[in-house]
């Protein structure tokens, strides 16, 4: 499996309670796709939430984060990390 | 402390060496600043890297990663996370 980090950008207020529902929302449906969202981390005043994921390929994690109702603008395979 | 994630955008080609040498740089200057890398991931296709850390503040992450050699392009509090 690769791991992941994908980005959202328009986030600007995102709520812990917002955030706690998406992330619910892409486990809900993340094993269609043979995803994992291992994290997700956010920061609500640039608006900006990174998602690190295993999974089969970027374009099944996006596809995850699409259906879930929000889509990520950046991807990218991690094969090197600490 | 904060958790911080800080992007680093222009190491395209980065080997898994001379990841870990740029880790362990941070490493052995982090304490100075009160700052831990906790996590670090690379695309070496793309050049992008993907710093975790905590810290005190987001200045002091930055200073340690440019007396290290190797400053971050983007960086960002993370005050909401799984």
């Amino acid at each position: 499996m690769t791991q992941f980090m994908d980005v959202h950008r328009g986030m600007v207020g995102i709520t812990p309670e917002q955030f706690m529902e998406a992330h619910r929302a892409d486990e809900a449906i993340e094993a269609e796709e043979g995803v994992h969202f291992q994290h997700a981390w956010a920061d609500p005043e640039s608006g900006t939430v990174y998602c690190l994921s295993e999974g089969p390929s970027a374009e099944a994690v996006l596809r995850i984060h699409e259906r879930a109702g929000h889509p990520a603008q950046e991807i990218h395979p991690l094969p090197i990390s600490t």
